[in-house]
Formats: structure tokens, sequence, C-alpha cells
């Protein structure tokens, strides 16, 4: 069977690419062993994937209140919310990774409020949900709530912000028709 | 009165900022003849601003198949959808100035489909919205109605690429509960 | 270029309507220095326009607990939620100058939860639009969280009918595609 | 058992009403048999109450390319849409009495697309039903669809119009938490 | 006329079915009188026809806290949710019938929050009304609040799965476009 | 750490079950390996237990039409949509089985839109999260879509069928908060 498109739109040659380009690509598949298709699907326009990722890093690689697992939780609920399967089934494997919990990314997937969450994580993805599906309702009291379960206002923002950038990210791979590598799938689902 | 705040936010004192972030602001001010808000609000966290206005800078200022005015509608139709009022307010003046048109900002703003637009700026607002309301919903057939009035493949990644920027955008405007400037409510709204 | 019609359906010369009518709308113009197209829109039906102004006048000119600022509001809010540029850009310049401020208008049409507006002012508008978009939900609850704002009984009824007739006014602006004048865009857009 | 109110406002004695609203009141009684509750819990605002059944006459008595039996379906169509308790169930009765069907009154209020409809009438329905429901979509295309079924302008005026004061009626009735008469349960429901 | 078909697939020759199945619908002919439609649409599969009747029996003719008028209520106001016209019609005349009320029936079908109903069965059909339509909320604040209206555990269970039955049922009668024997809409309807 | 239960109702011991149940559970224990918990939480009443698992078993082993992976893509696409943990997480595995494609299962939970399905399947999940999510809406024009693409009569019963079962087992897994067995979250993630 021939490989269905990573993207419903061209995707360029490595080696045609800006060399900054070409090295990040590089050094992710060095870490990952695989080349995650977002960096491809984003190549064919250069300055769009250097903005895109240096948001990315700025939030996720962020040293903050929000642990790794946390931050991705907050993708996995809101990109479910959004039925992106690329940000679902890829970050899904990242929060199995992160959280050390074979079922976690499948549970935020299906339903958050069900998950084997604390109240505090409840609340996080209470908030990204409602900024992420219903921003004009999204308002100081929400931020109380948050603050009342122990989230900084940097949390805070952490948290509205990551929520703000896979909502872009969600629609960008629903105009690619993004597809996940294959991969992501089995990342991170046995316990060790 | 005391003027309200421009967000829920902390806002930096301009010469606290890094000097490239200083020198953007006193760019557009020189241009603008104000600061737009959204600079201000965002320069709490540098890296995250450089991110966001790259990303702007890279699809707002592009050359293409799109004017300026399109730009704009998708901007204010989208952000009308969300309810933003930083968005609206301030893309609705830009609208009005690149359009040339007075009534053009408040058309979208209320009812893109009862503004007075041709079919195929119809389309492509069609398109923005369900891209920006209904993402899951968004596939090849949007593509191709888009392809049928005449847009080509980079024009459809340009309406999608603004329509996901925005999605990002209004939910930090609405996270920070971003304040439109006073200047924006009047922009261009004579007939030249 | 030539001027859209301002509705749909047909629009009788005013010399061929009936006299009261004809008086009404000599009227409106003396008195604002331009015909509002909603008088022109609705005239080739007279008993239906008689009953609609009767109404109007019922409402909108009645002393009571709501300022002339208030009731505006609710028009534009409710009919923003209903997307009616018409009633929008109208209502909104009317909102504009008995306020006497020249930001509320947009503020309330694009997301009346982010306006400059008090607690009572916050909760006038929060049942006008349950009962405009959800009337089904809307119960004791709701009249008592007025009460409770130091709203009478016979505030409630006036929230509740203005409300109730731009149910009415904003669909027959939809039914008839009717067209806001020119003049509403600008009027009362400067700071006195 | 004590009665229930017909309204949560409260409903003035009819020999302290204005001699024109008790003369119009007296006039429906000796026609029906009994006084319809909306007649009461309306006459506290005399204004309100003249100019809501002159709008009333106008549309619903006119003669015109609609049967009584027309209207009526649209406002049980579009009030059950609403969740109307009043308007269902007291033109549920007039829709069974005027088309001499004891099954359509609930056929059109529990689901009009599965009553015993042509499709001109399932046409004319879906009209009122997207007017009613989703009035900033509703467009030339909805008008075209209805003209394609042999309706003139003049019945989709009248369609359009009825909607909107039911969009009006429907709000009132749940604001004052109307009821319905008893007697509206049980009229036309036996095959003659 | 040519009375509508029963179902929109065929229905089978009672002579032709199981003998068990035979027997079921005789008993129930003779004590109601008529052959409800639903066990004609149903007997073209009689395995789907047992396991549905086992389940409706196991659940309405179950002794426990709620009384046989407290689940009619439940199937009404969950059917008319869905808009589905042979649940409401039927089980509205079995509410009328078992509350001894005439006015239920259409009550609850209409709008069950301005039915004549206490507060605990108003939670009843909260609860319901959530199950049904948006089960992905449902979670254990649904639960407390019914226990704390005096439901116990068990109720709790019944006022679910009786939800959750009709939730299958409403759909099967859609997809079958299942019609509601004329019987069902007079039963009950007078004052006894 | 302690198992979460794996329903907020009680679940009765093994041997306190009615012996054919005892035998059902024992019978899919040696088949599968395990009993999933669907079993254990629906045992507490034996004659629904029984109800619902010979509807399962009379349209899920049914002969016919549509394959058992055709039959598990209904059930997780519609799962889905009511965000059904269970339901989604189970029967994500029974499609990895069936379809000896270890990524359909997640392709389909997350949206089925986009997942990699053939025209056909498309059109039935189409038609079966139409009736799962908006049954009132379900029609004729549904059905003939599913012939147009080569579906018999009693394969879109099958389709229909299934999707009600579903609605039903949906709303019992929220009603009791039903946890998947831990087993189903890897099974058949291998490609073989």
């Amino acid at each position: 069977m021939t490989q269905p498109p990573i993207s419903r739109f061209s995707v360029p040659a490595l080696d045609e690419l800006p060399p900054d380009i070409q090295e990040r690509i590089e050094a992710v598949r060095e870490k990952t062993g695989f080349v995650p298709n977002v960096f491809l699907a984003l190549a064919r326009r250069p300055d769009e994937f250097r903005a895109f990722f240096a948001y990315y890093d700025a939030l996720m690689l962020r040293e903050g209140g929000l642990t790794k697992s946390d931050k991705e939780m907050i993708v996995v609920a809101t990109s479910a919310a959004n039925q992106c399967p690329y940000c679902v089934v890829a970050h899904g494997a990242l929060l199995r990774l992160f959280s050390k919990n074979p079922l976690l990314g499948d549970q935020v997937a299906v339903n958050y409020r069900s998950a084997d969450l604390d109240p505090r994580r409840r609340a996080m993805l209470d908030a990204a949900l409602k900024l992420a599906t219903a921003p004009q309702s999204f308002g100081e009291e929400d931020i109380q709530l948050l603050l009342g379960h122990g989230f900084t206002r940097e949390d805070v923002w952490d948290i509205g912000a990551i929520t703000s950038l896979f909502a872009l990210s969600n629609r960008m791979a629903h105009l690619t028709d993004m597809r996940p590598n294959e991969e992501f799938y089995t990342l991170g689902r046995n316990r060790s």
C-alpha cells in the first residue's frame, strides 16, 4: 500500500530548505529517532516555520510552574476538542512519556473530565477548554478559579498561551490535513 | 476618570524591555502615531513577543495573491466570531483604511454574510469562518471551493494561516482582557 | 457606484403612502436629518408599520427605571448576538449618543462581557442575552438576579419586552436584508 | 388545589382596564367561550397590548396566499423550537381546528420534519425555523427556495413576519411564565 | 386517504412471526385495545425485539422508588429533546394516564422547566436531560444533586437507565420513521 | 497506588451472581483472557444485564452486510462523539484487532473524517454520527445516501441499530463512570 501523504500541500525536499531549518530538523531526528511530520509540513514557508517553532520553544521549553506533563495535557485536551489527529496522537505520546502513565494520553483525549487527575489539574483543563472552545466567555472568574487552585499569574499565562498556540496549531493541521507519524501511536504505551 | 488598564496582566515599562523590542515599539509608534496596546500587553514575555510578531509579519506583510484588505477582512470576520474586542476594533480600523471603505469594518464585524462583498470574498470568509469555528469539519471540499473561486493553493494557505494566527491572537486577547486603543475606533471612518 | 438597495423587498415611494405614515416619516426626517431605512423598508405594509412603531414607542419612549442608554444597550447586545447589521449599526449610534460614550456602541456590539459596564448593567445584559438566545431556559432565577441588582419588576418587564421586540426587529431586518443608513456609522463617534 | 397563576407579573382586574381593552377581551370571550390568558397577561401595559394585538391582527387576519392553517403551523413549529408552552398549546389547538386534522398540532410541535406535510409546507417551515433559530444565516437562498415552491414574495413576507412576531411572543411568554388555558389542551382533538 | 405506513422498513404480517412474539403482541392488544406500532415496527428482527422489550420490562415494570408517572416523565422529557414523535405521543398518553393529570404530557413535552412539578421531579428531569443531551458532562455532581433530593442510588440508576434506553428507542424511532397510533393522541385527556 | 473503582455503583462479587451470568462472564474471561469491566458494572441488575447482552449479541454477532470492523467503527466514532472512555478504549481495541490496522482505532476516535477510510465507510459513519448526535434531523435523505453507496436496507438497519445501542451504552458508561480495563489500551497496536 502506498503511504498517504503527510500534508495536502506540497512538502519540500530537505536539501532544498534553508540551512537553519535543515539543522533544526536534523537535530530533532537525532533526538527523537524520526522527523515528526509537523516539521516537514510547515517547512514550505520558512518564515512561518521559524516563528512557529520559536513560539513553541518559548512556551513548551520554558521553565516555570507547569510541568512538561501539565503542558502536554493542555495540548491533548484542547486538541481533542478540536478533533485534531496530528496534535492528539503526537502529544498523546508525549503526555504518556512525560507523565510515565501509559493510560493518560487516551484518557485526556477521550474525556478529560473522567481522567485520573487531581482537582488542580482538572481546573487547569477546565480553563484551557473554555479558552479553546468558548473564548468569548473566558473572564476574570476563570483566572480567579485558577489562582484559587494555587496557580501563579505566570502559570495562568502559560495555560492560556499554550492553549492559544495550539488553537493555531490545530487549525494549521486541519488546513494541511497533517498526518501523524506512525511512531507516535505506540510511544510510551508500556508500563516501565 | 481613570483609564482602565490595557491588560489584566502586568505591563512592563518601555525602558525595561530588551532593546530589539523597544526598537520595534518605537518604530510602530513613529509610523502609526501611537503604540497599539497589543505591543505593550505581549512585551512582558519577550520571546513570545518576538515569535508572535515574526509570525504576524510573515503572513500580513507577505506579498501574494491576497490584498491587505483581504487579509484584514479575514482577521475581522474570524475575530468577530470569537467576540474579540481588541482584534475587531483594531483590525476593523485597518480594514477601513486598506479598503478605503469606511463601512466595511462594521459590516464584516457584524455579519460578513450581508457585507458588500463579491462572491469570491464571500467564499474566502466562509472558509476562514469554518476553520475558525468548526476546524474539525474543514476538509478538501473547502479547499476545492476556494480553488473554484480562483484562489491559488498559496492563497489558500494564506487564508488558513491568517485564520490560525488570529485563533491564537483572539485567545491571547481574551486571556489578557486586552483593551483596544481609543484611536482605533475612529480611524478611517471618513469617505476620502 | 450604484447604491445597494435598502431592502430586498419593494420600497414604496413616500407619496404613495397613507398620510399618517408620511407624517411619521417626515417627522423623523425633520428631527434626525435623514430617514432611517427601517421606516422605508417596513412602510409597504402600513398596518404592520403602525403596529411596529406603536410597540417601539411604547417601550423605547416610556418613562421608567431604565435610561435611554440602558435601553439601547439591550438593543445593541441582543442584536449583535443575532448578527443584525441594521440594528447594531443604527442602535450603536444611538447608544453612543445617549451614553455620551463614543466607545460603548462597539464595545457592547463586539462583546458586552468586556465592555466598560458596572455589575448592574452587566446583569441586565446577561438576562437580555439569555432571553434573546436561549428563551426556553429563562426562568424565575433570572428574574431574581435582576431584582437583586436593584431593578424593579417594571424594569424587568422593560428589559424583557425590549429584548422581545428586537427579537422581532432583528428577524424582519434579516428577512428584508435591511441596510443601515451610512449616517449611522459615524454618529456620536467624537468625544464632546 | 389552587390554580397556578397565569403570569409571574401582576394581572389587572378586567374592570380596571381601559374601555377599548375591556371590549377586545369581551369580544374574544364571546367568540371563543373563554379568555385566552395572553390577553390578561399583557393587559397590564395597555399600549404594548394594543400594539401586540394590532400586529397580530395585521398578520394573522390578513387575506393572502397563506391559509389560516399555514399560519398556525408556522407559529407552532417556531414556538416549539423555543419551547414556549403557551404558544405551542394555544396555537396547536388553533392548528387542529383550522386544518381539521386532530393530529397535526402535536406532529408539528414534536418534529415538523416528520409531520404529514407536503413538500411546499415542509419548505415553508424550514425557512421559518431558520429565521427563528439562526436568523443570522437567513439569506437570499432561502427566499429563492420558497419562490421555487410557488410562494409569492408577499407570502415570503408573511412567513417571515409571522415568524418574527412569534419570536417576540415566545419571549414575552417566557418572561411572564404565561400559562395556557386548560381549554386549549383538548380543543379540536376529535375527528369531525 | 391512504394511511401513511407505520415504519419506513418492511413490517411483517403477524402470522409470520415467531410464536412468542405473536403472543406478546396479542397480550398487549388485549390489555390496551390496540397494538402500539413499536411492536410491529421492531418485530422484523425477532432477537432485537426480544432484547428491547426485555430491557423495557426490566426497567419500566420494576418496583422501586420511582412511580410509573415518574418513569413516563423521564421518557417524555428526554424524547422531546430528541424530537421523537412516537415516544412523545405514546408516552405522553401514558404520562397522562399514570399521573391522572391530563395536562402533564404536553407540559413536559414542550418545556419540562415550566411544567407543574415539585423541585424533586424537576431535579430528576434536569439529570435525565443532561444525560440524554450532553452525556459527556454528566458526572458525580449530578449524582449528588439527585441524592440531595432524596433519591436513593437505585433510583439514580433507574433514572439513568431509563434515559439510556430511550436514547436507543428514540433513535430506532427516527431510523424507522415510526408513526404513533392515532389512539395515543387522545388517551387520558379528560379530567376523571 | 490503589486501583480506581470500575464503576461508581456497587459491583457484586462473581459468586453472588445468578448462574447464567456467572457462566457468561466465565466464558468471556476464557475467550479474552480477562473480564471486560462492562460485564461487572452491569451485573448488579441481572435482568438489564441479560437484555443488554442479548441486544449486543443480536447486532454485533449477526451475519450480514457489515463486517466486524465496520461495526466497531460505528461504535468508536459515535462513542467518541459522546466522549465515552469505556466504549472508545474497549472498542478501539476491537477495531484494531478486526481491521488488522493498528492506527484505525485512534484515527476514528479523534476524527473519523480524516481517517483512512473509503467513501462508502465515510458515508456509513456520517449517517451514524447524525443519528447519534442530531437524531431529530435523520431522515429519508440519509437512508438514500447509504443506499447510493451500495448498502442494503438491512445494512441500513444494522448501522442505525448499532448506533442506537451505543447511544444507550455510552450513557450507561457515563452514568456508572465505567472504567476501561487497562488491557484494552494496548491490544492490537502492533503491525502483524
